[in-house]
């Protein structure tokens, strides 16, 4: 059998899309994530490199293992960005419905910046308590962009769709029991929120939304 | 083989658990519709008789097919009532998220009705446009009970839990596309709702939260 | 990125709907959950503050941390109370299909003592030997509101509704396995029971049960 | 391309298997059905041949088709019967839970009939109102088998089996809407019945129940 | 029973939210569908009204039913817009994986029309045959946001999004049959799509596509 | 709150329905398990106390826990069995599609032997090598009632009931991954499974299905 | 909004990939269906044109409309192939499990032959009679390809390969009822049937599984 | 009860199916799996015998157990080989769309290798970054038959596929989350892919990919 390299690091992609490749970290040897920050961070100069969902041992790892580098750590987020962080431009925010949802929410944050976006965080503001979310409609109101993450019920996005002009995107986290177990739930309340114009990405994509918030503030207009 | 009887009334329902048997139309012949109406009449004078699910046959036959007695006839709930509706005690409010929500909202009200109960009807009043349900906000207030009907994304119960403190009755419907097709995605979101004390009965099933309804009105508090 | 808190308890609750704020203590630091405790019990000093789902460290933790207060634990149904328990009015009766269905009623029921609500348990009356149930049958009967908890096939619920006219809240429980592993299969037979009027909480959901029992028990009746 | 016969007909399955080859009616001609009962007739003269799921024109067609023969027409369970119908042997009692059942309870009753099983009836006796069961209870423990046919939430063949000490057969039916809709609530109540014991067929699978009922009267006992 | 009007239309929905209320015309009756558009145009006059998935009765009565008014029917997409259409800005790109999803691009690309923007359609370039999209990938690259409408295996847009640097919003159609039917095996590809930053709305939520797709165009800059 | 029984142990269970209440020892402490089995021992002394799916603990303690009882533990099926088997009466053969589906089919085997039934094993003669179960065809038809124990595809069950007239009762496994994982294909397969006749138990369901077959031994023929 | 044409017809697909860009005439006009078939003619003439599913009036009106070809219709299969169709080579033979799957399998032979690969068709071979496969072993063993064609329990290809050495080919079809409806029973069965190298393509899909058996025909062996 | 032998190992299986009998390891103690290789390769010498899925102990302890044999171990796919593997024929290309479906890809590598059958592997070409796959094109086309092993969103199989004329296997990994854990998305977009010839085995069975391949590979051609 011949032997071929395990992966084929796709330097380009930053160029090309608009994002860089980004390291999933679940599941691979903490000196394999690494090794893959260090490569991106060769390949791709023009950003900082980032590693998502990593377990202990990289974010414990990481601070010492870029000599000459910023690396910034988010423990609850489990994100490493290797490389300055650029000013952020633009203002996205990112709403929480409970306060178990905050992970997901600091991934996709810490995503933003590490690409260039600004970010504002507003957590626990779900509908159980409606007060919350009405007592700070203008702040929500002046963003760019509006990422809600919701676990549970998935609820939030449909009612923020419902009080603001900016894109709203939903993202469902894994957090909830019985027939909310895994997300699913709440996925599939967001995809039918009756408020036009709800995007969804996949459950705890926190990466994912991040991403499309970005490529959403570097729209040319007419 | 033995030939028995095909059906066996259950005459004392009403005596043993407060709501009586109920005819559910939906797949039997009109004639066997209206026959069961009458003899539930006949066995348990004590209330009106009620079917739910009325094709268009029974719905049309139903006003000349019991000489003598009070017929009301609701075809968008497609509910036939037999018998006088008794004055109705309690207030309970049923809200609709949207307005083809308002067949399963009217065959809960006919229920409601027929029970006995005092009932109101608030419908569209979903979260896509929040301002319509917290401009009646006291009106929601006043109410014993409040049974919230919604398809799609069957995000509203739990929005108005969070509002009230009456008991919450959600009561999803098939109303939808997509992911929310058959209103699995309602049933869902309600069993998840964040606002504790929200209850959820079967898709579509006015009746029973009608009935559950009723029973509440009717426990003797200490 | 700016940095908010990560929480906002909400203090006003109980006198909004009822129901105060309980925390989640499932996945959550014992450290935050003991202070989350402290801190709503300060915002809502009305009545006791309640912790549900507590790992053993909380549960070995609570009675020390709260000094100069009452502190009730419940380790099957892995519950914390903090603040002295009201006298219960009313009266509701929690039974449960089989034994390993415990846990979740307990929890159902200290929710209901902490929210002032008298409370009898009634355990192992599952349909598998209805004897059980039917001897007791007086006793179900005074019941203001009967909590109806069942994992593997739960069928309970429609038949206690079927022989009592108190509301049934039917209570799923991830206790099964094959086709009834999780809850869904004894959620799904709740929801489709054949006595009208049963209503229905997500799975495992103690706290919700109770809390719709408090509602219904506070209706003002005409 | 070769061109085979469309159909094997398997003559020797009576022998081989107790159980003869069966015309599932639905979706084909009516010409086609009657053929092939006529062709089964032949092959396997031992008993009568069956036709299910028979479609109006087969209903209407069968008494003049088989000139000669006696010819059994059922037209709520959709069955044909071509041949004398054997006397019946043991006593199998089919129940329903409700009167929607009843086509399939009368499909499995006509198949028992053309085994030569000696089949008895009785609908209506749903968990709803238990009393219709426990006031013919010795008229149930008679009996050497019992089928149960249930659609909705499928509680009824769980109940029974913790009071008889036949053997039961759970018939899930496709009654039900929501979550019971297409039978498949009912058929997860009964397989996770906590009464041991219970064994399970298709959805609507009134042969599969009467097969199986008809192999156990055959058991050679020590 | 107090009897309100079934429709509170929400006419300030486009000053709040940036889309106007826009009407879903399946399963109501025809009258109703013009009366309501008649009642938007007039709440809401900064812009046409809109009806989406209009059966054949609506669209052959609306060219005729709205005197001194732009109409513009689309019998593919089956819309109908009423009011003038506005100059469209910006540059949206709607391509289809095959001819079949024709009929959700349609209702798409109508939407952006009637909010405004710009839109170009290019069907029938699904990854069978890639030729078909890497040789447009110039006039792919230069729109301001893509679109993507794809059924069956709902591969395109991580496809797409791995080529170019706009915002990709994925919209899964009911085509397909087998693992496909419905659309679900299209949604949760888009979901899953390695490609960062796809979002996804409801199966044949053409309308919602379009929103989203209007929002990111009006997203003030930095 | 009232304090009551945890357990309302059931024993007439084997009078009234000819199985005795069985132990489900699966997450329960050992201790109770133990004594749970002898006070089903001292309730029920008509026949052995079985207990099933009984972690190390309970299989280690159990031989000295009952001091002057017969013991027998069946470390692979997870079986304790207190009390003297019976002697064994007819002849029920347990055939298994693979060496992993032994542990189930081991449960089945104990289950049928404590209740006085004589069994068969034989392992291994799945559908991959047809000829394995081909070969033992006359031992396979002189069983009385025949348990078919498999995972993965489920496939063995309707291939023995072509082959054999004995009753055949399709047990389930949770052997399997991908598609098969948790045992819902081997279910599914054998509901459908062509041969009528077949019935099924809940997956993993050793116990259901020995007492159906044990049932079906004492049916008294005509 | 541009105006683009409807299809790319891909006319190269039969060079690039061995097989033709097939018409899936399900839901189409049978006008277009007709012309789409001229067209591929047209740009591909080196083959017959296949189109699939065909509705009734395509069927009829095939034979006169395509002056000067040849034209093949199989109303069971519902295909219609234009051109002369190519002698066949290699043999493939294509079982199925009961008569109501020969449409699927007829769909299969059509397009094999279209493609000019040898067919033989073997019907109704189901396990539920064994002998009938049995007793045909030899005319199985000598096929090139088995592509087995089975609904219900889907048992029979896992069956055969462990029977045969030629590539098996699972094609799982819609046919059956309750748990099998829809051909998801069959299908998940097939992909875990325990014999290895049983491959499987989407439910009903005919043409997939002669595309692949086709491709197998053409491998270059060394 | 009768005590069997627990395995009946089939030794004939290469002759009879071109696929020797594999031992497939997980869950089993180490010492029972290596004394299974060992009896088939003293039944079936005719080719190494192959176990798969094998936990640490296995592959550690695998090189020292077989003296005097050929042992190969790869630690990736956790496949142990015993005996010499035969020189490889034809050529076989596993693709994989990242690099976490490397284990997958190496098992069925390694199968291949055991069944005579010459492999090459590349890795990591997802459609992500299509330029990996385009541009080794020509490798790719000049295979006798393409695995393609995909988790997340599925999509590379139905992309190559479209590109090259040689059968393509679709192999579906668990590597996911959200919407794609477990692999059921991959394996739906698979079954759905539009390029009509791809074929699909369960989730992570590499091994069915390889005996699939292998058996195509000796498919004898006129």
């Amino acid at each position: 059998m011949t032997e071929p390299p395990d992966a084929l690091p796709d330097g380009g992609r930053r160029a090309r899309t608009g994002i860089p490749e980004i390291v999933f970290a679940e599941g691979k040897p903490a000196g394999r994530t690494l090794s893959l920050l260090a490569e991106l961070r060769r390949l791709d100069p023009d950003g900082p490199a980032l590693a998502t969902r990593c377990p202990a041992p990289v974010l414990d790892a990481a601070p010492d293992a870029f000599p000459g580098e910023d690396v910034t750590v988010d423990p609850v987020g489990r994100t490493v960005t290797v490389g300055a962080v650029p000013p952020g431009r633009g203002d996205v925010l990112v709403l929480t419905a409970g306060t178990t949802d905050l992970p997901v929410a600091r991934e996709c944050a810490a995503t933003l910046a590490a690409l260039g976006v600004g970010v504002r965080l507003l957590p626990d503001v779900g509908v159980a308590g409606l007060h919350r979310l009405l007592s700070r409609l203008e702040d929500v109101r002046r963003a760019d962009v509006v990422v809600v993450v919701a676990g549970m019920d998935g609820a939030l996005p449909g009612v923020v769709a419902g009080l603001v002009a900016a894109p709203v995107i939903g993202l469902p986290t894994s957090v909830g029991y019985g027939v909310a177990e895994g997300g699913r739930a709440a996925l599939t309340t967001m995809l039918a929120a009756c408020s036009p114009g709800v995007v969804v990405v996949n459950i705890d994509n926190g990466v994912g939304a991040a991403a499309h918030a970005a490529k959403v503030l570097r729209v040319r207009h007419g």
